[in-house]
This record gives structure tokens, sequence and C-alpha cells, in this order.
């Protein structure tokens, strides 16, 4: 196989092939089977939130769209699978000429979310909407799961900044990129690595390593060098030897001695093992006493949310937190569960609706083609609920709203004085992309303002309050009545 | 920013930039005081194996070379770190003409490695060798956690075969493909995604997913559709709507009705949902009453080691097990912790060896230059013990040799009846490229025989032996000359 290297960095892969192997087997089946054509509608929704948190940060949105909009298939890819011998040559020549015709609404990236609501709907030939699930889920699942974190992280750090740390330990290159641009969606102030930001414009930070200061015959010699060559951005890692004894003290004496002469301050240290709160207690102190109250404690170390709760529960004096591997691979809980299901079919210009049942009733799909409402409460602009509907149903904001539990319907919630938006937005219409991505700085500005549409309750860490996703009268009676038809016929279909 | 769109699904991307911004800082401060030629080693290794496991597969050296063979800085990339105001034009210019140097050793992919071993060994100029840190790490991270997860999940499967299903619930991109690649390399016969076959020749399959049964009016009929376009290579998922009732019933009426009369068979039946133990008994059953003792049975849904371990046990009838995010993410344990340390620098053409403390013992680096050597039993072939050497030991095969731990040195083993083996081989030679990298099936050939030379109780999925890494006694000498230096000079540095 040929190979070429590709300079520039700014470079939008072509990952059309990035799909399972089945999505082609039954889409050459669909036109086999004279099905080219047929409508069909499908959701993206999740079921479980990560770490059993209270929401979900979606993102991935813009490499979603890049991908789409970069489908087509080269005459390598045709003819790689010619060669397998199972295609036809129609199939062959609808991939050469593939023009993707579906329409797609989603919500927009930075928008919090919740379990079973369609985040993406797809409407358009079977063989299309097919086709991209696999890097449909694999983008939305993993930037969302980085995201997500991400939000739980900078929530635990109550205001203080949190640095991304983690490419080394990243699951591969984009796990790398990509989740630090999902980390700084969901709050993170930047990312240790360069890349980052000169692709997405996220600031890149960073000092130096232990190997900086085994290179030199003595710390003290190791930060003087450092402090000489920047003397307005110095970050010192104190820990290589004893942060108390050696570390903090050769910091303090290089401040004095290298940069407050010129007029200079240190800009801060870092702290990288050892008791992270007993030392940045006295680290603090220390730096204070000797009259450098503006010098900034990093704190590194394999640090995650409950972690960072922790520190700042015992009083630890810290301004910046660098979180690697917990929060790159979001160690506690490092998969998204995103699913793709049909939800409907167009027979003759008629939407039939479909479900898939499962013996545990809450995984049976909610069928049909649906819109999402988010209920905000008028005077405090928080959120009280998701309604999901039938896609022409309108709620009339001038009249109360009765929400009623899906399961328990006896569970019924009057809402009045309320306003509704609705969540999902049209990104491609007929195949043509309809929607303009905000910068990575406008989504995250969002992103912050979405989490503060929640309330306090939703927000916890540990046991948040379930925040309430309903059906429509409408939509739960579709929904029951296939079920009861489903679950009659197909056991002896 | 402009961006291009590179159709080639063979591509290098250029990742130079994918580093730390530290490792930049640092080098722009190495240059700036007249460090850029000094020479220093660094070791890449791991403190602890992935899942409490008895070994680690290692992987991702291909895409480590590739990466040193594309490392170079556009002029775009130049203009970027310029704008950050703090590097000098002479790092800038060096970045620009860069010329790799550095000598680079490591241990073949699909080897089988352990704790505090030298997986990779860099000597070469201190900016450049620190520069290549976030890459390396990052790449082999990857690649090793997965390929030992797959090892795990290959032998709890006991000769069936594995399928890696994970592409929609990876990290990112390279989490599904070389995700995909390192699997392949633990054991696993094929992946469900397509690019991985196009990228690295590694079998893709697949066949329906739910949707397929839904987009018709019954299961029968989806059945029937799929069997008339593939009369050879069917693999039916029977779980739509009841397993039992109605999926496999369905499966073997289209076998009778349309595979059989045209000399075709079933291939298989995949179950997704449900308890998988007794319905592939059942399963099976049913199948064999119908004459179709051929038609294997896949089985997927969230499995892992464990889960196939114990659906075994109970005697599922299981001949293809599809395993997905739980291997793709190495859900379990999705952090591999390698690590990059300085182990020694060149002063004056003098190796002077270093050596970073830690209040925990067992973290301690080994320094230094070092060789590593395997024993194997001469008559068994099977691996005895690792060995730590300074560069220049030998060890004489002909002589019986002293093993002892190196915490607990009175704990002795000798050894006769031996063979070593030295497990790094040279890589880069000043730079250049003096390795061939073995095709992906050698390598997953090479890593079954490799597993072969571990005996069972390093095999174990719980609580295995620990495998035996011993330093030599000059080794061992130089390691505590250094702490009792460090730990009494540096503390009043």
């Amino acid at each position: 196989m040929s190979t070429i290297v590709c300079d520039c960095v700014n470079i939008k892969r072509n990952l059309s092939m990035l799909t399972d192997f089945y999505q082609l087997t039954m889409g050459n089946g669909y036109l086999k089977k004279g099905m080219k054509d047929r409508i069909a509608y499908f959701d993206m929704f999740f079921r479980k939130i990560p770490d059993d948190g209270g929401y979900v940060i979606i993102a991935g949105l813009e490499q979603f769209i890049e991908y789409i909009n970069t489908l087509s298939f080269t005459e390598e890819d045709i003819s790689f699978l010619r060669e397998r011998g199972i295609f036809s040559e129609d199939f062959l020549a609808y991939l050469r000429e593939f023009k993707f015709q579906c329409d797609i609404w989603a919500i927009p990236e930075g928008t919090v979310v919740f379990p079973n609501e369609p985040i993406i709907t797809v409407r358009g030939p079977i063989p299309q909407g097919q086709l991209i699930e696999t890097m449909l889920l694999l983008t939305i699942n993993h930037q969302s799961l980085i995201a997500t974190k991400a939000s739980r992280v900078v929530r635990a750090s109550k205001g203080r900044n949190v640095l991304e740390f983690g490419s080394r330990r990243a699951q591969g290159y984009d796990g790398a990129l990509l989740g630090a641009r999902a980390a700084y969606i969901g709050g993170c102030f930047g990312t240790a690595c360069t890349m980052v930001e000169e692709l997405y414009g996220i600031p890149s930070l960073g000092t130096m390593a232990h190997s900086w200061i085994q290179s030199f015959h003595s710390e003290y010699e190791a930060f003087k060098a450092y402090a000489e060559v920047y003397p307005t951005s110095s970050v010192l890692l104190v820990d290589t030897y004893n942060t108390l004894k050696s570390g903090i003290p050769n910091a303090i004496r290089v401040a004095k001695e290298i940069l407050e002469p010129e007029g200079n301050r240190l800009k801060g240290i870092r702290l990288d093992s050892g008791d992270i709160a007993y030392l940045s207690k006295a680290a603090r102190k220390m730096l204070d006493e000797a009259g450098m109250e503006d010098c900034k404690i990093t704190a590194s170390n394999s640090l995650d949310e409950y972690l960072i709760s922790d520190l700042l529960l015992q009083g630890a004096e810290i301004d910046i937190f660098g979180v690697g591997e917990n929060l790159i691979t979001s160690k506690s809980n490092p998969v998204f569960g995103g699913v793709y299901k049909l939800v409907a079919i167009e027979n003759e210009n008629k939407l039939e609706s479909k479900i898939k049942l499962s013996e545990n009733p809450e995984k049976v799909t909610n069928p049909g083609f649906k819109k999402l409402y988010r209920f905000y409460h008028k005077k405090t602009n928080k959120a009280i609920g998701d309604l999901l509907t039938l896609r022409d149903e309108v709620v009339d904001e001038s009249k109360p709203y009765i929400l009623f539990h899906p399961v328990h319907t006896w569970k019924k919630t009057v809402l009045t004085d309320y306003y509704v938006k609705e969540l999902q937005v049209k990104i491609f219409d007929k195949g043509q992309c309809v929607y303009s991505c905000p910068s990575i700085q406008e989504i995250r500005e969002y992103c912050k303002g979405q989490v503060e549409t929640l309330w306090e309750e939703s927000l916890r860490l540990k046991n948040p309050h379930k925040y309430y996703v309903d059906l429509s009268e409408e939509l739960w009676t579709l929904k029951y009545d296939l079920i009861n038809k489903y679950s009659n016929e197909e056991s002896n279909p």
C-alpha cells in the first residue's frame, strides 16, 4: 500500500472507511433489495450518565460535521472493497459517486443533556443513515465522555483553574487531541499539549519536567538557569529531591537572587508528589513569609474530582490543578454508552414508527420522529425538566403544562410560569451543511451557562437528583401501543 | 487557519507538534544554556501491570518509528511558536532544520515484558530526547494497554476466536484504529472496523445490526432477504424480538428454505442480549436438532475476560466472542502508566548515571545505561526471569548465574541449564532507522509464541505469580551508591 506523509497540522482526515463492516454489508443488501431510497429515521441517545453523575455535556459535533463533509470513497477504497468479493458493482458505484442526502438535527456542543434524549436525529436513505453510525457514535461518545468528566473536575475545583495534562496516557492521538478539546469545552482553562493549541486555539502551557532538574549539577543551578531563560514566566518544579527542605528554599532563593532584582516575580511552583494537602499549606506559608504571596501553587499527581474535593476540604493551598490520566481517559468510567437506533421508516410517504423491545423496560427505545423541549422557570431561568414529543406537537407556553412520569404515570407536575426551548437544531438539509459551528471559546462559555441552568441538586458529584425527561401523552401512547403490538405479534411472527 | 482534506486513507500524519509544551520550553532553555549537544539517556518503563495481570504485551513500536521518521516542523509550526513570544530565534531555527540524531533501542512489538524493564532506551542530545517523550509514551502506552487486555480476553476464550467490536465506543479515531491493531497483536482474529483492514491488513468482519431486521416487515423477511444477498456468508442476529421463540426458528427456517436447497449452509447466528449461557446452550440444541451442527454461535454484549471465563465455566456453547467497549478502552483499567526518565548524562564523554528518588522505594528509578537479559530454561524453553545489567556486562552462559532479589537481597536463585537472550534491539542509529518492522501477522504469531514461554502461574487472570526482574550486582551497587549519595547531599544542596 502506498503511503503519504502530510506535513500540515491542520488536516482533515478522510475517515469514510472508519465504519463497521456490517454497515457496508447491510448497505449492499439494501441496494440489492431495492431499498436504496427507503427513508429511515435514527436517533442517537445514551441511557446512563458516566460516574452516576447528574448531567452530560455533549461534545464532538464539529468533528462529526467535518466527517460528513468529507464523506467520500476513493478508487483505492472501491478496489479494496471489490476484493472482498461480496459487494455488487451497483453498490460499489453507489459508493464511488456517494452523495450524502440525509437531514440531520443535533443538540449543539456544550449543552447539558440527559438519558434517553435524542442528541442527534438522522433522516434519510437507509443505507446512508446506517453507514454513518460508527463515526457518529465514536465521535460523540468520546468527546461527550471527556467534556462531562472535565465539567465534574472543574466544579470540584471551585473556581480554581484546571489544566488538562494527559496526552502521554491518552488512548491514541485523537484521544489526546480531541480529548483536550472536549476537556476545554467542559471547563478546563488549557492543556499541556502544544498541537491542541495549534489545531483548536486552546491555550497550551507548561514549564519543566524532573529531567530538567536532573540534567544540572544541582536543583539550585537548574532553577537559576530556568529563571534566567524565562524571567517572567517561570514555574519551578520543587519535588525532585525534597520539597520542603530543598525545592521551595531553592525556588525562593532564585526568586530573590535572579528574578526580583530585575523587577520580575516568580510565577509559580509545582508540586507533583507527596502529601499535596500538607505540602501546599507548608509551601504557601514559606512563600508568603518570603513576600511571595503572588507566587501560584500548581498541584498534579493522579488527581480527579474526588481527590480535588478532598484536598480543598483539607484546606490545601492550591491555585491550579493539573489533571492527567484520570481526565483524558475518564478513568473511573472510560466508556460513554451512546447508541444509535432506528425509530421510524417511511413507507409510501407514510411514517411508520419503530420500536426495539428489550426484556429490560428501560432499554425499550422511544419510537418515532420526535422533538425535544426544555422547560425553564421564568423567574430563575433554571431548567425544570425536558419533554419528548412527536415532531408536530407544539407546546403552548401560555397554558399550564402537565408533565407525567413515563413509567409511574400517576406522578404528575403542573407547570406554570415557564418558557420552553427546542434543543435540536438542523445541521444538515438534504446532505448540505446548514449549521455554522461556534468557536471553541463560544462553546466553552455556552457550556458554562448551561451548567448554571441546573439546580445545585443536579450538580452534586455523588447521588445527584435525577433530572426529569418525560414523554408527551401522544408519544407515550404511541410507545405503549407499539410495545403491545410487537410483544403480541412478534413472538410468533 | 487553512485546512486540507486528505483523501488517502494511508496517511502518515505529521504529529511533531503533539508534544507537551514543556518539552519545547525546556528545549529552548537547553539551547540558551549551551546544552544543545549534551548527551542524555532516557528509559521508558512502567511500574504496574494493568488489571494486576502477570505480564504486559508491548505494542506500538511501528507507529513510534513512523513518528520519528516524520519528525519535522513546518513554517506554520515555526510561526505559531514564534507568536508565543518566549522562544529564541536560535531555537526556532533548530526546529526548522530539525535533524534527529538519537540512538534508540527497543523491545520488539509482541514481546512479553514486566515492570521496571527498559522498553525503550533513547540516547542523544537532551533537547531531542526530551522532545519525543510525549509521543513515545502516548504511542506505547496506548497500544500496550490494548494488546495486553486483548491477550487476557483471548486466553479466557480458550482457543475460541475473539473479534474486536469496539470502534463506536473507542476514545477517538486512533483509539479505534490503533486499538484494533493492538488487539490483533494480542491475539484477536479480526475487527469489526473496515478501515483497520485497509490500513493494517487485519481481517474485518460483520453482517447485520438490529436496524436491518427492523427495516423489514418481519424478522423472517429480514433474514430471508439477507440470506438471498449473502448465501454463503450469512450470520443472522437472532435477538431482536425473542431469541428462542422467534429468532432461532426463523434462522432455521431460512436455512432450510433458502440456503440448503441451493447447497449453501447458514454460517452462523449472533446472540447480543439476554442470558448468553442459557440462550447459547438452547440455541446449540435447536440448531443441532435441525442438522445444523456447522452453524457457529457468536456472542457479544459487554463481554470481558471475566464474563467469558464464567460463560465457559457454565458450559456456554459459543464459538466466537465479539468484544467491544471493555476491550477497546480496557475499561477495567484504562490507563497504562508508562513513564520516561532520565537515567544518565554524558559529561565530557564520561557517563554520569542519574537517579530519581522517591519516598516510595519502588518508585526509585534504575540508573545508568543498561542492558536487559531474559533467562530461559534449556529443556523447556520457558522464561525463568529477567536481569538488568550495566551496558557492558556480559552473561557467560557456560557458568551458573546467581540471581538475587533487588530489595530482599538474601533471596537468591542459582541458575544452571539456561540460555539468555538480549531483549532490546537497536532501532535508530544516530537518527537513522536501522530496524525493519515485521508484518502485523508476524508480530501476532511472535506474540503467541511469547505468551507460551511463560509458566501457567504467570498467565493466571487473577493473582498471577510475579515474574522475576532482578538487577546485576554491579547495577545494584551503582543504584544504592546513588541513593546514598543523593539522599545525603540533596537535602541540603
